[in-house]
């Protein structure tokens, strides 16, 4: 128990396993006691691309920041407050850390919780500017709150048996679902996706799960745009030098869907090969293709800071939107981190009965924590799989 | 009958009466039957700021445009195909044309009609690129659709008593209320209303209307402000120094409201005396007064093309917008004309029950047709009224 | 083009294949005209629970009623007002037929439109108290306000194709969607449909297509049971002694579901092999599974005169419902006629797209209209199909 | 501070001020810490109309009940676990109990919260059957899971200056606006409340604050309705012999409204002078009056066991419920105990900025703890008040 394994940032596309310390019921970085929190034995702990933006050097995150905020775990100490989650219990943990108490978290918006972080709304584990909550890309980690933010699974041998799926409740497949909701996916919908890394294919699988009549992906990575394929979607190349409306046309049958997402974010590029950074191409791609009255769903990360960013309006987050089109066809969007708590517990009720493949959708792939730089890399270079790390070798 | 004076635009800052031809069932512009309109003498028709922007030359609209989109009148001739409508009716008519039997009318979508405008989805009368329906700043106008499109007055004398209230139900009233009701004002929310001309005064009267504890309405114009003032509403002047956020706790004790709405648009200038076009000003100043998980009506008009826009992004409609603000708080976006359809019919219940005072919030000033030219000009200088003209001397 | 063969109500317990008047445009029980409407040779039309509450003799419909509200076929007339349906197009009939114009039908009430029935809101084809308008077991029906209530199929080919799933629009598929919906069915949810007959069926698929984690289908018919089963819905056989929550819980492991849907309506039975009819049985079953806050969809029919009645009260249609119970459980309540065109074409994209298999569902049998009167008899026994009309041999 | 006054049930028709134990952070009748709990000082806490079921011998409370739900006090002491609340602050107790922990809780159904009551989902103070926790129409009492369930107001000078209006957000406030705003009543609706006691009266008050264009509400107690017609509300007599549809149609120009919403509950008597109780009287009331596709809330009060129930099937709660004609109307209906905490946040917002007048509504009558046996005596006989008792002497 003296130590405990961690991914940790090191600079400008490098991480590594630090020893950290175990944790404790407090939170140093607020001098804050967390007799409400848990321990957790980590079972499952995802890369998630929102990780590349700090590891790419896209963010003010310092070197020795702790990463990991999707995380799935036993709970193997509970602090003195805690009523309900016991020692013993499998639980997912929704990257956004919430308090249950301010006004925000008891109107379900949990991903601007007002008491977890001193400097903004909103908090996460291992993330920069997120209130300093210790990343759980490791081998132990301590969630407060307890009772409010933990998943419980019903039976333990059952949720090992699904573990690569549930493990996508605590960020991306609640993030994919997000978005999808938010853009008003229903069934019988046409959607368009934009994206084909795992937030896209968990959006596009939660479309179907909505009951979306057309899926369609784009991308400019064949290998991401296969994995979509693989699961039943649509997809549009855009590598290729078509317009979007066209490409959307030929499958539909004109050149607008009922809703759409961006699940790119602010790193996006234009179209064609070898496109460089514009970081509004997918907003404004969004908004030519939704239909008039439509909604798009945002998932995707844009920021206030970015110091890579393409020009000085880019790097404090000002981006050129197509306001004028966006408003002559009455659309409407839905931005910001996913409250996960509003979706995880109805998404693991579809992931055990079998109504939803996530694992299989986005290509989990576990590897050792030991092994997480080389996922890193990969994943950085357009890997076609989610990166589950196996901190204990404990899942199958 | 012969004639029909109509309000026609005829070159930049200039607006004339000219005699245009008593109105058919049938839309020239578009070679169409219209056996289910209905003609109407005009009672009351009103001056409208998006009139504005066709008349300053910030759109394309052709010489000889006729004006019109926000009338109230009597019923004179029906359609054959008009079948609950009759002569005699006293009628509000939504200034979006709406066929009342395409996907987007039965979603209650009626600013996105698919069928009513061969350019694009949604019409109105009298303005540029919304299908050439002919203005009803007029002694006559035809409407189409007139057993979807008309809302009948209960009773007509009791209608005529408030005809000043019942005018604002053909636009500003609507836009207004969709633009509070998006940003999901309701009882106890704190809302900051952006632009004090009378769409901005109707959205500050629909906010205490939706219950809001406070409603603060930022302007530059002071004459304005004090109209604002003078129904209960809360003002910033936007000509201080002072930023945004500390106007805004100095009221309300924090520097965010729950709900913004952008009345203002794309002819947006930024702050402080004098300050020059910045058409991006209003959104990212409501961004930056809107709390966490908001949300963000924006009934302000943005347009695809606009030949006096600031600079090339400006002039098709792309503008620098804070999207990583946005996203950092989760705020939400209401776009696009307003549905008149959905609340015109609640708002006239308000209007006849006396439960809101809309002509005096807006100050609603009566003008004979013949004075047009002046009423545009005068609100063009900023006048804090509302014209109304009166075809026909109807109006006491 | 000189005769109509249709199905009608004789007595009790017997229908029979008369010939009536070839369609007008017209409709003369409420001396009406309808040039808004459309003649239709009718492609598919189904025998309807519905129908068999007049044909036991359990409504007042009269003798020579003509039968019939689920309709599709290909329109072969159009009236002089008819704008956008055109002659060979192949439509969908929603149930409820409904004027477009009024404040309900702007609304999306198209179930209680308030312009088709002098008696009462809302109006069906071939019904009693519904407004007169003539069914459509039928070689050919008049559909009026044709523009407004007919959903065309994009492309004809690919509608016969599936035409023995397209006909389920025009009624029980949407009315099972409904009665989910309001429910509050979504992804994760657990669910008890009570019925298992057509709608019951309809609305455990759309429990499906909503996303439910777990379908429960309660009925004391093996073969309805069978079928439930044959597409992956769990059953409860309520011919046992066991009770209620207990089997519930059997198979979700606690004794309530979050949503339940009344799919048996006013000729409910208690529970119990043999049991005798007791109206109230099923509105009180599912309040006493239902989970605390949840929700309760009835679409089964509930009447307000009912000479058949177990006793005074019922023939009223005033039933013994366990309100204290329903009320400590802070449960709600969605009652009525399914308004169709809410939901027939994301149904029909659904249909289109693969995305769910209505006709396998509910077991479509396809027979001559010759045939119907064996149709109505065989289904009244329990037969576990839903019996499809084909009155001019054109399905495959 | 060895003891503590509270008010308690004695025998039907009787209470007494007792002396009970001191709080403590615990409640014995569950064994169970409550070291998330506060003690509070009670300020002012109300006579409630279900009260009365208990004191007039209409429920199984056991003689020794303590009595009182609806408190507004200080905080004088916090359990170790409590972070957010302070001592000293003057905080609004919801009625409801809950626990801000379990799956009802975080998708705000705290009124039937799961683990505060081991009977059944919901808890409250004071209450039979509801977990056991101490009244509050008391001197002092302690509330669980302070940090969840209390509201502070801002400030305690300004809120001192309105406590009688703040003191009815801990229950009838809340619970009229959820009658309201789940009957849908909003801009321009008109509504009708059936009951003038303090619930209808809040309620009326409330259909105001939502914009309600016509109030109209309806009683046999001719001060009640005079206390309703102060402030607004158009009033019918239900001694009159007259039918209720007509009194609407007299008032409104049409026999039935918008909304209709059920203040009344169980203990509902027929209408006419001298009529005896009816149990479903209210219910089949406004059904009758309500339009198609309407809502009827339900915040009158239910119950599954009623001693002193007119005959056997209401002494279950089982009524004569009139459904098939709320089928035929298509209504929809929303049952249940008010979770407080969805609403008292903006009502606290709109009592502080002078939006409503909740205490001179409802004629809120201070009187001192001691003569709460009158207040009961009182309201039991009709009194047109709602009675605060005022245990220290700190209400001017």
């Amino acid at each position: 128990m003296a130590g405990n394994k961690c991914v940790v940032y090191v600079e400008p596309g490098k991480v590594e396993i630090k020893n950290i310390e175990y944790p404790k019921l407090e939170l140093e970085a607020q001098h804050r006691k967390c007799n409400h929190g848990a321990i957790l034995r980590v079972i499952a702990t995802n890369i998630c691309g929102s990780d590349q933006h700090m590891v790419r050097g896209r963010t003010t995150a310092p070197k020795g920041q702790t990463l990991g905020h999707e995380i799935t775990g036993e709970v193997i100490e509970i602090g003195r407050d805690v009523e309900f989650i016991k020692t013993g219990d499998l639980v997912s943990v929704p990257f956004n850390i919430a308090c249950g108490r301010c006004r925000m978290c008891k109107a379900g918006n949990t991903g601007v919780c007002l008491n977890v972080n001193p400097a903004r709304p909103g908090a996460a584990y291992g993330y920069v500017d997120m209130g300093g909550w210790v990343g759980g890309q490791a081998e132990y980690v301590m969630v407060p709150y307890a009772d409010w933010n933990l998943l419980k699974f019903p039976d333990k041998d059952q949720a090992m048996a699904k573990i690569k799926d549930l493990t996508m409740l605590s960020d991306i497949f609640p993030t994919g679902y997000h978005g999808a909701f938010t853009a008003g996916v229903t069934t019988g919908s046409t959607v368009y996706v934009a994206g084909a890394g795992p937030v896209g294919l968990a959006c596009a699988a939660s479309c179907q799960l909505l009951g979306a009549a057309v899926v369609i992906v784009g991308d400019m990575n064949p290998d991401r745009l296969a994995q979509a394929k693989s699961f039943g979607c649509e997809t549009v190349d855009l590598r290729k030098k078509a317009e979007l409306p066209d490409m959307i046309a030929q499958i539909v049958g004109e050149p607008v869907v009922d809703a759409a997402v961006d699940c790119v974010g602010f790193e996006a590029r234009g179209h064609g090969q070898g496109a460089s950074e514009a970081p509004a191409t997918v907003l404004n791609d969004v908004m030519s293709i939704t239909r008039a009255a439509g909604r798009v769903g945002i998932p995707g990360l844009y920021v206030t800071g970015d110091p890579g960013g393409v020009d000085e309006s880019a790097r404090k987050g000002r981006l050129g939107v197509d306001m004028g089109l966006g408003w002559a066809k009455s659309l409407s969007f839905t931005t910001g981190q996913t409250p996960v708590m509003r979706y995880h517990r109805q998404l693991m009720m579809a992931i055990l009965n079998d109504k939803v493949q996530i694992a299989k959708a986005v290509n989990a792939t576990v590897i050792p924590l030991k092994d997480a730089p080389k996922g890193y890399k990969d994943f950085d270079k357009g890997a076609a799989k989610k990166f589950i790390l196996d901190p204990h070798g404990l899942i199958k």
